[in-house]
């Protein structure tokens, strides 16, 4: 494919999920604003509204909105951003080959990228445009008010059910105001990845005290996938459910690539920048120089990326405490910056130049992820000394950060026996002065490559509930190789069962309201709301015809599980009914008699001699 | 297929899994005793001894034992059995047609499994012949040194270890002995399921203080599957870990398809006899009674069946507490006997003929599984008044089983949120003694049919931890149909996990051992180390290949998540021999010059200045 075309056949899934519309919710506050929802309609059996879910997905599942890839999504950020007056535009930086692992000359495979001549946005001099910023200056931006709105979903309706979780010191409003997001991201509990360049994206919050989020990894490596296959991965992970994407892209034509993921994203994108810094030096990180990366953030910084994980933990003296690990460093980044340390014998440039990462930073609301280079790559190396010694200087780092106006999160761990999960989230609370937690898993045991989207969904589920904000998934793939379409979509659903029960134990007004419409479908035999609220209805669907294809089923009071005589469901509406309208009378009447079988309700003895 | 003969091409999954060898320790105490283990052979490269784990796959993966469905295995405990001296061999009971679902003169299409004149045996008058009743006679049972080494793997090395977890007040050894196998089942803490009429089964024991096993729900019903896909699942089940297998078949031949089961189980398995009662009275659960269950009870006791869900606890005077239920009642055997209690405004018969059915099972040594009929069907119902009326009820009913010698597990649920996962382990170690505790899954969101088994996971592997002994696993397909052979496997592997992370978050000795093997191989590069060493060595090197197929990436020192240049391990590696080639020695010069880096290790403040 020559440079600058794009395959006619370039296509990604649009369109809405089954039974499913997206409605807009307009603002208070600021005119035109409108939060994107998913509304999910049930039968006429039901008698039931519709369900309202959070929906990540973005245009892709409107059916109203034209889709073209080659021209990006509608930059509705643009106006918010431009009308605070504190952003100028900016030639902006020249795109040189070395951005996309060429040489002087040499054409990408990957077409760029038309900008039509849109122009990278920064800060006026001495400006911080970070939604902390804005924060802090008490301003309520038309961001937080959408989130707010976001985040409300099925509030007003849960303030009735009285419904209690356990959110280990956590502060879950009962209902969201734009005023109480301001005031989390003002104190550092919540961020709002949110680059002045990325107008595309829909405003998202990530914070203990909101709803859980996932995020989902994408990115081609050197030995496999393209441009296509990225976008494409990109749109069917939010499809599914992903709150962020990162784009791990490493080898030939990442700017190029990257240009298209950004473009065509409504969530935040978060990138590992010392990865591209690591291309430019042709993978020889001990010839990385703070130049070569400085430059790395500025490139894409003005791209769009909205958040950067730096690995500025990996300090010189923590790395020779990995040494007696049974798997040593497992983080791609952390391995380059302790290589480098090592081979310079001086302390990281990351940490040395925290100072100028976090100006470049606020200029343009970059947030940080703050990477756990030295996280346990296996349970046996879990909350040892090295990584509590990197978490501690993440929390240093972080206050630093803050005092620049940047916005924080704080990456922990990967692979952790369930008895020393909790151990992270407390002590991440402790160092880091409650910044988000961002998670990988983790994986609490080792022994299941192949399926350790479950693995770690079950220490994410746990993490999560414990209190930490966003859990990045992991998919069946990890630790094997690269996850195709299907390992994300799998990754995806793993983590949003995760995400989704962490917000149910943690008491998140509202969060068991999907899972109640379903119960009472599935009592009920509505079949098709079943299907319709699940996370993957064509999936169910599909289980669900294997065994009883027919249309008919579907109406069916009984499924294949135990057919028509065994259904309890079935047997328990006839309890039901029987109970209405025989039981209050039949026991009074054996009341009356003296029956001894109530006194068991009563406290008293079983009826039963033994 | 016409009565009495059986397909030719009716095979089951044989031989060894990847680089296993069957191996037979030897027992100490009975002549002739050898426990089945399962060795897993490394690479040269990793010059490691191999790895030996718990194997509950049976003959079927020695490929020395030859199999023949149509004879069953070899009856390896009969010696056992009838050297106790309390059994005799009894005619039997006859078979009917109705215990095929037929009617007077119909054959079933299930062909009759030909015992050779086998008759099933019976405790001589007055006996009982349970393990329960040897343990408290201070008997150690060979059935109990067989367990005590099965238990025991990898316990002599973990001793160095110093590896600690968190128990929640169970008593798990450092080594486990015979002498602690008779205590834990003399005080009921632990059940060995072995009726005298299945010899064929290889010792387990399920108890808190032992490695958390899983069990596999197989089983046809009237709407699919036949007797050759249940006995190949149950194959396929073992060969994937299941360490039980419970036949929930319904419809028509379950008499005939439940004993080519047992014939051919190397591990124990459980039934619901109300099941297979409810077809002899044509599904109408209101024409149940005593004697056509009691009737069901010897049948299947004679057959050989392990132990019995018995769902007694659904007494009449907590029915009404579920009609305000979102699901009201979903355990199938709850519900029929729901059903009946009303229909008859009687109480439960399980309840009322307690004792006899208890003097029936200690005849045979068939464990009860007291089932919990009334748990939640949905995470709105969890915790509620009738699922812990039942659970007290379980309790008393477990004083009783136990006055007759008869061991006892008791069923939990079910759907719990994560916060509320506790509470049940908890209150049924309070209420039943600590017998223990056999829960299915549970469930903590309901969002995601089609993804059950990962929903489930997450609240088993928490509910392992707390303390339950066994899982019941759930498979992708439930609440949507029946499970075919991969679901089956897609279950067992999803518990696996589960009940490994609960072993080793239990602090279990010697349950990391295949976890640190494998991270070893991973962090080596001991690529096919890593597939035979996982849970699903086949999945695990297929994903592998999707991306790297050719042989020689099994060597590479890298794959195809990051490519070479990227790869964290290698560069670890790297970093590994340098710090112990240099850094040493450097570390001295720079402290000697008066560095400041290494400070931060000595607690003093970040050399970097904010």
């Amino acid at each position: 494919m020559p440079e600058g075309t794009l395959s006619q056949d370039f296509k990604v899934s649009t369109g809405p999920l089954p039974a499913s519309r997206k409605v807009y919710v307009a603002g208070e506050r600021h005119p035109g604003l409108r939060v994107a929802m998913r509304e999910i309609d049930l039968t006429p059996a039901a008698n039931e509204p519709p369900v309202r879910v959070y929906d990540p997905s973005g245009p892709y599942t409107d059916p109203a909105v034209a889709i073209d890839i080659r021209l990006g999504l509608a930059p509705r950020r643009d106006a918010w951003i431009r009308a605070r007056g504190d952003v100028e535009e900016q030639p902006g930086r020249t795109v040189r080959p070395e951005d996309n692992g060429l040489k002087a000359g040499e054409a990408s495979a990957v077409p760029v990228f038309d900008r039509a001549g849109r122009k990278p946005l920064c800060a006026k001099p001495g400006k911080a445009v970070t939604q902390l910023a804005y924060a802090r200056a008490g301003i309520v931006t038309p961001e937080m008010e959408y989130i707010a709105i976001r985040e409300n979903l099925g509030r007003a309706r849960a303030a009735e059910a009285k419904y209690r979780g356990e959110s280990f010191g956590a502060a879950i409003p009962d209902f969201v105001t734009p005023e109480f997001v301001r005031d989390e991201v003002a104190r550092g509990r919540a961020i709002i990845p949110a680059n002045v360049n990325h107008p595309e994206s829909e405003p998202m919050i990530i914070g203990r005290n909101f709803l859980v989020k996932i995020n989902a990894n994408i990115g081609n490596s050197i030995v496999t996938s393209s441009v296509a296959e990225e976008v494409d991965k990109l749109v069917w992970a939010i499809r599914w459910g992903a709150d962020t994407v990162m784009d791990l892209s490493t080898g030939k034509h990442i700017h190029n690539i990257r240009e298209w993921i950004i473009r065509n994203a409504p969530v935040p994108i978060g990138t590992v920048p010392i990865y591209q810094a690591l291309e430019k030096v042709d993978g020889k990180a001990e010839e990385l120089t703070w130049e070569i990366f400085r430059d790395t953030l500025i490139e894409q910084a003005e791209q769009g990326v909205d958040y950067f994980t730096i690995h500025a933990g990996v300090r010189l003296p923590f790395i020779p405490l990995t040494a007696k690990r049974v798997t040593g460093i497992v983080s791609r980044g952390g391995s380059i910056m302790a290589k480098w340390c090592l081979a310079h014998h001086q302390e990281n440039f990351l940490y040395t130049h925290f100072k100028e990462i976090c100006e470049i930073m606020r200029a343009y609301d970059v947030s940080f992820s703050l990477g756990d280079g030295l996280r346990p790559g296996s349970t046996a190396d879990a909350n040892d000394e090295a990584q509590f010694a990197e978490l501690k200087t993440l929390g240093e780092l972080t206050q630093i950060a803050w005092k620049h106006d940047v916005q924080v999160m704080i990456e922990g761990p990967g692979h952790v026996p369930m008895h020393m999960v909790k151990e992270n989230m407390d002590l991440q609370l402790k160092h880091c002065a409650e910044a988000p937690f961002y998670t990988l898993g983790p994986l609490v045991t080792d022994i299941a490559p192949g399926y350790d989207h479950i693995t770690s969904a079950i220490g994410a589920a746990m993490i999560g509930w414990f209190g930490t904000a966003m859990l990045c998934y992991v998919t069946p793939k990890e630790h094997l190789g690269l996850p195709d379409r299907d390992d994300v979509k799998a990754g995806v659903i793993a983590y949003k069962v995760a995400a989704h029960a962490a917000d149910m134990a943690k008491g998140h007004p509202g969060a068991r309201e999907r899972d109640d419409a379903l119960s009472r479908a599935r009592f009920e035999f509505r079949w098709r709301d079943q299907f319709n609220l699940s996370l993957d209805p064509e999936t169910a669907e599909k289980f669900h015809d294997q065994t009883l294809p027919a249309d008919g089923a579907k109406l069916a009071h009984f499924c294949s599980m135990c057919g028509p005589k065994f259904c309890s469901m079935k047997i328990s509406q006839e309890v039901r009914d029987y109970a209405e309208q025989g039981m209050a009378e039949k026991s009074a009447d054996f009341r009356q008699s003296g029956g001894e079988i109530y006194k068991v309700l009563e406290g008293k003895a079983a009826a039963v001699d033994p």
